[in-house]
């Protein structure tokens, strides 16, 4: 069966009937012209989205579609946690072309109550559409403490800068997906990805500042330098590296969804969660630069990771 | 210049300075992972979305790139009325191809700032990522008095059904426009349709029921009569037909933005919006129906508006 044998009035229904339990805080769910939510009190609102597009976050015959799902939900988790906050709903808009298989649809369904289930979130509604590529978007909300989010500008000299996990898999997951090695680790890194929703929400009270691998190291760390106006050391040999993973997949792979977090002190695990400290915050001189430390070379590292719309 | 020319980062940055000043409620906003939003006290959270694939909602030699971006906001405050609530800051997910002008994008920028003028809301972020094909995701929340949202499933026999402003426009407008028409009335309301924010604020309290005209009158109404377990009758005669349009742009044409109140009573015209009562709710019988008269004939109207992934 199509998609479009299906229709979009009887494909509300089947996510309806699957998601339509109305979730703790959800007043309306799917079904109405919008989501109500109940918000906890003395809490801020944190609201983000992340996109996802055809050929450029994934390939049709490559990626499985729980993954794209499950992916995009854990994006959101993790720019939630990033903030220090705790995600708990969430939209989901999706086009697709009338031709595709609904056997792909149901597929990217299971992903979408995975997600739900792996993150504690829930689904309150959306939108569709029909569109000759595939096109997601998932828009979450979630909350903080009123006052306590963590943000990117908050950095100071002397603060030290610690990593989640390890970084790298994602970068290479993809390369060894392309290269049908479906069951490498690497692989299940780069599909089903581990947002760090508990130990931002444990950290909050401690970080200075906090931002999301999403884009690489390189960029991702850049931002919090740009932002709270500061420079920064990291050292090759702390780096925690993926194994089988080069210097570029470790700097500059995105997707990865560990946590960078800029704190004066940190425990080394935080909920079975290895964390590193990989360098320091520094002053600036004219500009925001990361320094990177390989023995007694020091070199600049430029934001290397993905940036879209640039010519390739 | 080409958007690949320009890159992500100088695409952020340039939203960033045009739309980064804070709102009123907005802590933090466009440049960190996800926004943080105060919430008024005693109100509920709205939260809705609305995706804008192009070929589906938009040619891009027709529609000019600011009604793209204007539409899609509205949409969503016209979703936000139809509960009763006001809408308040939005996220915007946009996907679009490397060789598309800067002009296109400048455009569409424009159309984002008159959408926040004319509707009181605020851009609080978003995600951007190149694509073959141009693609939007407009989330949007807003607040409402604590269970106090007016749901689709409130109409009882004996309500009344009215519709704000005139219906079929948008519809007409569309077809004027592909035939040259630039500067007719009705193309101006398909490009930038007007939700009815302060109506379905002002009727919050006295509405059993509401929704909006989104993809045509027989089939958002049959929303709520499905929803509400009733059927309807409604009286060709009363119906606020545009001028020029036919009863299939009238019952069926969608994108109106226009509301469809259910409630035991309302006034002519709210904030010089006229108000038309257009029949009444009635039990149903077996189905959920609703029946059409048009002087002593009945017939019964099925939902023909707009339905995505349907074969034409």
């Amino acid at each position: 069966m199509k998609l479009g044998d299906l229709g979009e009035a009887a494909l509300i229904r089947k996510i309806r009937d699957r998601f339509g339990a109305l979730a703790s805080g959800l007043q309306v769910g799917i079904g109405d012209d919008a989501a109500v939510i109940e918000m906890p009190a003395g809490q801020a609102l944190i609201f983000c989205s992340d996109l996802v597009a055809e050929n450029t976050h994934f390939i049709r015959d490559l990626h499985p579609s729980d993954s794209i799902a499950y992916k995009a939900i854990a994006a959101n988790v993790s720019d939630v946690s990033a903030m220090g906050g705790t995600a708990s709903h969430f939209l989901l808009s999706v086009a697709a072309p009338p031709e595709l298989d609904w056997s792909w649809f149901e597929g990217f369904l299971q992903g979408v109550e995975n997600a739900c289930a792996a993150f504690d979130v829930s689904l309150a509604g959306g939108d569709s559409s029909s569109s000759d590529l595939i096109f997601l978007d998932v828009s979450m909300v979630g909350s903080v403490r009123s006052g306590g989010a963590v943000r990117r500008s908050g950095a100071k000299p002397g603060d030290k800068i610690y990593v989640t996990g390890m970084l790298g898999s994602s970068a290479l997951g993809l390369e060894r997906l392309k290269s049908g090695q479906k069951n490498d680790p690497a692989v299940k890194r780069h599909l089903y990805p581990e947002p760090r929703n508990n130990v931002g929400l444990a950290v909050a009270d401690q970080a200075h500042s906090m931002i999301d691998v999403s884009d690489g190291l390189s960029t991702d760390l850049t931002h919090i330098l740009v932002e709270s106006q500061v420079s920064a050391r990291i050292y090759k040999d702390r780096l925690p590296a993926w194994p089988g993973t080069e210097s570029h997949h470790v700097l500059n792979g995105g997707e990865e969804y560990e946590l960078i977090i800029v704190s004066p002190d940190l425990p080394m695990e935080i909920d079975k969660v290895p964390i590193t400290c990989i360098g320091e915050i520094i002053d600036s001189g004219t500009d925001h630069q990361l320094f990177l430390i390989d023995g007694n070379r020091e070199s600049v590292v430029y934001p290397l990771g993905w940036q879209h719309f640039n010519k390739l």
